[in-house]
């Protein structure tokens, strides 16, 4: 758990892109971000209050969070004279980066002489269970994929922002590095090891009440050949109530598979509903959340017809036009 | 990949059943057990010759082989004077214990003086890559259960032990801590990290000949929910060309999982059919193993004919009837 709120250390990013992590949480939970933190020639601009440390401290951040991807996977020394400092000024620090701030000696021993705390979300941070398989109390949904980076994690925290201003009860649970940093919680599953991999994602949706709705954040794909076991301890771990489909109609084969096609949206309902009735035979397909970014506005109208005449459930692109049909799909059920 | 022949150690067994690990190795690798090493009280006895380590080392065993399971989840005292002595005296140990050979700090200090290795087969040592879903030559068999210890292990050992006898080519690829230490080598696919495990699977059954078969022991179930994932990446992984059904037909219950039914046969066959068919469009289901030991034989024969009608496909019980049909339903591929 990272303590909230957040600075947004954006560093020396060379573009907007770069800072993807840190546009995430001001987008998704602005509650989080007090100010951005940005180094000399940082192409990079949130539109929140620059800060420097003591500002930020002053404006109740508790922790610095790398916001930002690095270059050639090495911490750099502008970067850790920053982050040297933070630590001292008394704010803990949170990375997605691959080269773990606890690999660094010099952050790991000014951490223990200040009592701040490191925070790599890459690394599962708990000793998980093996999954028990009973049936918890409260609502589930999970998006499923025609294949990996289709929109999940985004419909997911529509879904989430939707349901908050319609006041129903709801929680984003995050499962992977960029939903963690944004809620300050969750659980790295593809760094989970086998064996507990289900397991943690009970953990991560506890009992709760009844008319409570846990956003699961999808991973993978079933039909994604490297990641699919993800995907499926995910379905059996979340026991969802209702799946949402995701897809993305351009893409012309599997992110990285070149040979591998796509399953069509009714070849991914039936398979994951099958599978997810396994650990909840009362689960159902509720809508379906199109990634229609490589279409014009008429196309993706035209489209997003076809399937909510093909498939019979309710059909949208949350970016473009919004959660509120799927969210009116999970409040009717 | 540990070093053969061993030298099994059965410490002090209370009974036969806690040697069972040796028990495995002496009955499917007989020419990889020079001998077994007792100690006072011990209540095991495989019916080889026992050594000491002097004796066994000269008969040419390389590596000592803790076969037998320990009390209370501590390597005793009793047992660190044996295994002290077995590495100055040259061999390396091989442990699937729950405790670590590693995380003792003297039996690392004496493999470090004398130049001999601690292999703990529950802790891969293979940095593992990512899938690459790449389909691969030769010939792939994996046994897929309606739940887990079901027999799947047993089927791949007693169909590559036939296939020995029949002249042809096949190698059992060992995923789990027993099938390693039989074979020496394999991948533990319950330890290994999410977005690794299909790739790890990949490694472990590469290119080969046309008319090589590689025999991958089986992984939990895709209906068991707490290791589905693993099945999954297990079959995603090893592209399988024949799928072989694994069943035990009193099983009241999903091992561990008192509210969860098995499947049928069908509903196995069906849903492993289609995900197999996502890495490998030919993938064939070919036969049925049936693990009878809690009926009669007349029964026992009943059940498998009756299979045999229901599902078109030939059964057997390989420990009590052979693998003989199994093995003939993969000549026949």
């Amino acid at each position: 758990m990272i303590e909230t709120p957040y600075l947004l250390f954006l560093g020396d990013a060379p573009d907007q892109l770069a800072a993807k992590v840190a546009q995430g949480i001001k987008d998704w939970r602005p509650e989080n971000a007090v100010g951005q933190f940005r180094m000399e020639g940082c192409k990079a601009d949130l539109g929140l209050k620059d800060m420097d440390l003591v500002e930020a401290r002053e404006a109740g951040a508790k922790t610095l969070v790398i916001g930002v991807a690095n270059r050639g996977g090495v911490i750099s020394q502008e970067w850790k004279k920053v982050l040297v400092m933070a630590l001292e000024e008394g704010f803990d620090l949170a990375s997605g980066l691959h080269n773990l701030l606890r690999d660094e000696p010099d952050l790991v021993a000014v951490a223990e002489a200040t009592g701040r705390k490191l925070h790599d979300v890459r690394v599962p941070e708990v000793d998980y269970p093996i999954a028990n398989g009973i049936r918890r109390k409260g609502k589930r949904c999970l998006a499923v994929g025609t294949d990996c980076s289709v929109g999940k994690m985004y419909t997911a925290l529509a879904m989430d922002r939707e349901m908050r201003e319609r006041g129903m009860k709801c929680t984003f649970r995050a499962t992977g590095q960029t939903g963690i940093l944004i809620t300050g919680d969750g659980v790295p599953l593809d760094a989970v090891v086998a064996d507990f991999m289900a397991g943690s994602i009970e953990w991560l949706t506890p009992d709760n009440d009844d008319d409570h709705w846990d956003l699961i954040e999808g991973q993978g794909s079933l039909f994604h050949v490297s990641y699919s076991g993800v995907t499926m301890a995910l379905i059996h771990g979340g026991q969802p109530d209702a799946l949402i489909l995701c897809h993305e109609p351009t893409r012309e084969h599997m992110r990285g598979l070149p040979t591998y096609s796509l399953p069509s949206l009714e070849t991914l309902r039936d398979t994951a509903l099958q599978i997810a009735r396994v650990a909840n035979p009362d689960c159902q397909v509720v809508g379906v959340s199109v990634n229609t970014q490589h279409m014009s506005e008429a196309d993706a109208e035209a489209y997003l017809a076809q399937v909510e005449a093909d498939m019979g459930l309710p059909a949208t692109d949350p970016f473009r036009f919004g959660s509120g049909k799927l969210v009116d799909a999970l409040a009717a059920m």
